[in-house]
């Protein structure tokens, strides 16, 4: 999304090749903001301007546009202007936009690029989508166990431009494993000539490579840090991941929880709604309205089954709505309270049975409103010509209460209890989506409603 | 939520007194490790453990503790020990606590605390909830225009164990207007002699008081900030926003998006899950299920309305599960889409339109899927005998699957533009429940439903 408030300005400072005020006039802008305004340009006039700056702010700018943005101006800049660029480029931000890149460009830049940066982009993108070594950036401050205080401190101002944060330091032996962090507010606070091993905090709060992010992102939040350090199953450190990708993370996350819940399947689209095609959206949507088709069909051949109670008493018909509308809607809600806990870290798996028991003593109190609601509404609304003379109309109004009722039960225990089971057998509890869970619940409650009305009243 | 796995140890080791050993080992623990074993205490021994702290781990610990834990300790410890444990207390944590005591605890204390502190809670508690002011915390390091780097590193010496971060500090000017800011970055990579007024950055993102919380979420997340400035409405600098509360924001707001569009109403609940009583837990969601109860019944009247219809064609029955779950997922999906992209900021109410049209596209291939698949289910799976002699299997199978398809369209579009409204006259978009939705389009779907029947087939 550019910003496009200025933008007739900067297209006159453009066109009339005012370089100088240009770069002025966008220096004093937050990176961020630069990166909005020009983004609504063409990719060569983004160039243009970008060229203007130094390494370092010319990164940060181009790191801050959206990845499709990147992408076009990547695949379609210099090479030599390619290559300034994402030398300096955050790690984490570059190996992201390799793996946004065309195959072949990628391969391509990969050979022209230095060494250093060749090994690192080729190892970061090395872990699998979603770990915390795919979202890791290599730019840390890593300090060795026999530095002062005052060493540490020269090599943090040598380094400090191009590292992610200077904030928090590390601490590693000749091998590279992790020993110990340090933040910066401790160092300016300690006497230049202690060791740095003899003042680290050696209880280090780590994630694996392997690990999912959001694991990574759970414990920067639960510890209030700027970083996390990453490591390999030998302790050595890897990289870092930082708070505002945690914030990002919890973010995706989010959004991910929402649609799978909402039962719109696939990755959450990194683009904005109205630049995601219509193909996409209805793609992502198709899946499950098409399978819950399915079961709403199926619910309809249930019903069929029971056609001659049907005909018998037509009644019936008019409180399916209500008894859908309760078990859809007392599933949907325990279901997600039961994620959100889940979600939070708040509930174990192992916690099911008090879940069960809690859940049990709730519906059943739900069950007894609408049961009460319901059964005051059938009994004295009713017109006596609505049912045959074989029923009475207090026999019709407890079938529908006691059938609701039981409907409102068994739709929250199985809403509440799906995302545990799904946690137990390791699959993400949040695919379980509370259309789908509608549906199967109301499926359930077709039979309990029919064959309620088949035992109490005999049709 | 307590640690409980070395809980017999810390036990044995208080009852054995062996109060060296116990702080020598809890003082290696993160502060919120100590915290989540401490919980799990009685107050009483809370206590013990926490005045064998000097004074900012003893206020670290206690502020990671669970607010019912720390409300339970104030309201039940010594006053001595309670001041002592107060006043070195970050100044958000200790207006947060202040909101959460019994008014006649909080009014006592307060008359008890030093006055700089009683001031400071009395002005941090007087911002409405929900606002930045009622979350900033007034530790922050401001500077003065004519500080030199020098003597700005030296103010960081002296003042940083009581400051919520010193990473970013702010130049303020006589009036305590907020001129710039300066990271600790920068500052130690500058002259000595520099003033901090020549080298900060002017360009600050800052929110007012007044403004929403989450405004200030969104910043720090947008711009990857460690902590925003809150300024009144002449600039002057009132306090911090840090990004951990951020991101304890972005989690907070994410539940209650969640919570209702699933019905559930109320505030968000600070407790876990399992702490929460069953009557919070039913008040939360019996108010929805009523209601909603109510228009199923209103669903099942129009029904009513329809009767002779019904009588006629019994075999439409059998496809009303299947145009509800059209509909409540259709809907669903465009809604949530929607109401995400809105809480996002990437889409604006004025775009209305675009989305209207993009959705009724969308919309548009769902129905041709759905009504496909309808038509050839009636058409070809239907025995004739379920429908009477002067139906065709063509007009009934035509009804079903164009009811289902001008329900899905109509759902779709219903969905999309529910939350732009909200937004428009100023209500939370979110307050719009998806089960709620679910049971409109269902009540609109049943009298498409019906009406088309009866204009096509003449019942």
């Amino acid at each position: 999304m550019g910003n496009t408030l200025l933008l007739p300005e900067i297209a006159e400072l453009l066109r009339k090749k005012k370089f100088d005020f240009l770069r002025e006039f966008i220096s004093e802008m937050h990176e961020k903001e630069a990166a909005d305004y020009l983004s609504s340009l063409s990719p060569s006039d983004i160039w243009k301007i970008l060229n203007l700056f130094d390494a370092h702010k010319r990164a940060d700018v181009f790191s801050y546009m959206d990845m499709d943005v990147q992408v076009k101006m990547i695949s379609g800049g210099l090479k030599r202007h390619v290559l300034d660029l994402l030398t300096p480029m955050s790690t984490d931000d570059r190996a992201d936009l390799f793996q946004h890149l065309d195959k072949h460009v990628a391969d391509k830049l990969l050979t022209y690029l230095p060494s250093r940066e060749r090994a690192d982009v080729l190892h970061l993108t090395s872990y699998e989508e979603g770990t915390a070594g795919a979202l890791m950036s290599s730019d840390f401050v890593a300090l060795h166990e026999n530095d002062t205080v005052a060493s540490a401190i020269k090599t943090i101002r040598k380094i400090a431009p191009g590292k992610e944060t200077v904030y928090y330091t590390y601490i590693l032996n000749d091998s590279g494993v992790l020993l110990g962090f340090l933040s910066l507010r401790k160092l300016i606070l300690s006497k230049p000539q202690v060791l740095v091993r003899e003042i680290m905090k050696t209880d280090v709060i780590v994630v694996a490579a392997t690990d999912d992010q959001e694991k990574a992102s759970n414990l920067i939040n639960d510890y209030d840090l700027i970083a996390i350090p990453v490591v390999n199953s030998d302790n050595k450190m890897l990289g870092i991941i930082t708070y505002d990708d945690a914030i990002d993370i919890i973010r995706e996350e989010q959004t991910e929880d929402m649609e799978r819940l909402m039962a719109i399947s696939g990755p959450v689209e990194e683009k904005p709604y109205l630049d995601i095609g219509i193909l996409t959206h209805f793609r992502k949507r198709v899946v499950w309205v098409v399978i819950l088709g399915f079961f709403g069909i199926l619910t309809g051949m249930i019903i069929q089954g029971f056609q001659k109670t049907l005909e018998t008493l037509i009644v019936l018909t008019f409180y399916m709505p209500l008894l859908n509308a309760a078990g859809g809607n007392t599933g949907s809600q325990s279901a997600t309270v039961v994620l959100r806990s889940l979600a939070l870290d708040q509930l174990k798996p192992g916690d099911i049975f008090r879940v069960l028991k809690k859940e049990f003593v709730i519906s059943a109190l739900l069950a007894l409103c609408l049961g009460i609601i319901t059964f005051l509404r059938v009994h004295l609304l009713t017109a006596p010509d609505q049912i045959g003379a074989e029923f009475t109309l207090l026999s019709v109004a407890t079938v529908i209460a006691l059938a609701l009722s039981i409907q409102v039960v068994w739709s929250t225990l199985f809403g509440a209890i799906i995302p545990i089971i799904a946690v137990k057998v390791k699959i993400d509890p949040a695919v379980f989506s509370s259309p789908a869970l509608s549906t199967i619940v109301d499926m359930g409650g077709v039979v309990i409603y029919f064959s309620i009305a088949k035992m109490i009243l005999g049709i």
